[in-house]
């Protein structure tokens, strides 16, 4: 593997800083919760799965400094409100013994990376041969344990067939697939071209996407998706125009206390996303909505790809 | 009218540089048919209407320097080649005397701007009380001889009902929404609200948009739709959310010379333009595709607004 994001070190848990990638590798120390908590909150890491195995290193710093872990949990959990995989692996972590949080902090973070291999086998499998893919966000190395989930899918079958491509998304505002997953796929040389999010729907209406590959932060009992603001426009897109879109689910992500896509809260992140980046301020001085996720109902998904293989909804989409 | 950004002034065609808007207000001077063509290459100017004026007083310019009007009208053809209004305006200057070129051009924006306020009238009449809008790219004052087009329609309907709201898409990857239809509906103080283009599906899925107005670079003979990128993507989902999709069209925009959209040149612009923004880089080192313009389908049009009410499309639809 060539991208690595999440590391622990001499007793200290080291997060690449995704905010300024691709043109600077920089690493943040992170030493209790509270730091932890406040790398995840500011995207330092970003992506469920690297959240999850984030926050439970963050608990096991906490419990070596000797810090509360009751109110170590409250933090973590505040951090973002949307990922369940926050919950999830906070929730995994509850009967450990503080000793050996730390081990098994190091267990889900090469627990991760095994299930994500296993999606991608599944993933892969269906795929045609010289895949056309549409891929949104970053769900790569940088936002698992290492490997990823519908980046992950990517990887397994570029592995198997180097004659594939992907449309990268850039994915505004926070540009997680022109800065973090097109560095990652130019890592790995796997072919690939960047587009604004919006040329979606012109590629899809002259045949040149096969599948779209998508990640998901919160999974609804009805097969309802929640994920990165502008989903659902792919998914709409997608069922019009009669191509594939998958949705790489680890059973980490699935809410089964969640019924429908509905009752999943959506965080409203600043102003500033949307304004600018990096500093260069472009647009004009007025009010700014920006949503960090939106739902996809599930009648708009072809498949849910888990580590175990298809997942079908319990409850029938409406 | 609060936005100009066409002048004529002591024998130059001053234009406002709408590629520094909204944080600084500089003028380009050009003085003869070559520096305006550039100026429309290089987007000082945008938005088809604005293109057809400024090619007009670019040829006046040329006349009036007694250089090659031949060579001056073919040289601000190729400036932008999707906009039909650019050879619109020059066929109607064709048969007019070189000394008239300036009085002719100064009509033609005279006109533009009347024009403009009867599709607004037209176009207003057909929003609800406190209607939702959702505007993409820019289509206002900056866009034409000063009124405007969709944003026309915008400020015509606001006149009668300040209650009206409209979601403002930045637009990439150029930000015509985000840096110049919010700095226009700032400066009208006209209510609105900016978002990321893929943040449209989920504000028509929780109802909060009653119509889509867009304007259009060329309109083919069957009422196929070529606009900015990220049109097709909003009448996509307006169909499928029950949400009214108008577009905006001056009669000039009309090209009864071309049958379908499939017919339509797609001007496929520079890849700095995805990569970053006024000199800050934040993309990866990969190939990008950055299509300029899109074609929306006629079927999933509900009507075209033109300056003398509804058109319907003399072929029918596919």
């Amino acid at each position: 593997m060539s991208v690595e994001a999440i590391r622990w070190k001499d007793g200290s848990l080291w997060l690449i800083d995704q905010r300024v990638l691709p043109h600077d590798e920089a690493w943040v120390q992170c030493t209790d919760a509270q730091s932890t908590a406040k790398a995840i909150a500011d995207m330092v890491v970003r992506g469920a799965p690297a959240i999850g195995i984030t926050a439970a290193y963050g608990l096991a710093l906490e419990a070596r400094a000797g810090g509360d872990l009751d109110l170590a949990r409250d933090v973590l959990l505040a951090s973002r409100p949307t990922a369940v995989n926050l919950r999830w692996a906070l929730d995994e972590l509850a009967d450990c013994p503080p000793s050996d949080l730390l081990d098994a902090a190091r267990q889900m973070h090469a627990d991760d990376i095994a299930i994500n291999q296993s999606m991608g086998a599944h993933g892969a499998s269906l795929l045609p041969k010289g895949a056309k893919l549409y891929h949104h966000c970053n769900t790569g190395a940088l936002a698992t344990g290492g490997w990823g989930t519908a980046l992950g899918i990517v990887r397994s079958a570029w592995l198997e067939d180097a004659s594939l491509h992907v449309w990268v998304g850039e994915t505004r505002p926070y540009l997680q697939g022109a800065r973090l997953t097109a560095w990652e796929l130019e890592q790995e040389s796997i072919p690939c071209t960047l587009v604004a999010d919006s040329v979606a729907a012109s590629l899809m209406a002259r045949g040149e996407v096969d599948a779209v590959l998508v990640g998901c932060d919160r999974v609804a009992a009805n097969g309802d998706v929640a994920n990165k603001i502008g989903t659902l426009m792919l998914a709409v897109l997608a069922k019009r125009y009669g191509v594939a879109f998958y949705v790489a689910m680890p059973s980490s992500t699935l809410d089964m206390r969640c019924p429908t896509g509905a009752e999943i809260p959506i965080e409203e992140r600043d102003a500033s996303e949307v304004q600018g980046h990096r500093g260069v301020t472009w647009a004009a001085n007025v009010p700014v909505h920006n949503p960090a996720f939106d739902v996809t109902p599930a009648e708009l998904i072809t498949a849910w790809v888990t580590e175990n293989g298809l997942w079908t909804p319990t409850e029938s989409a409406a």
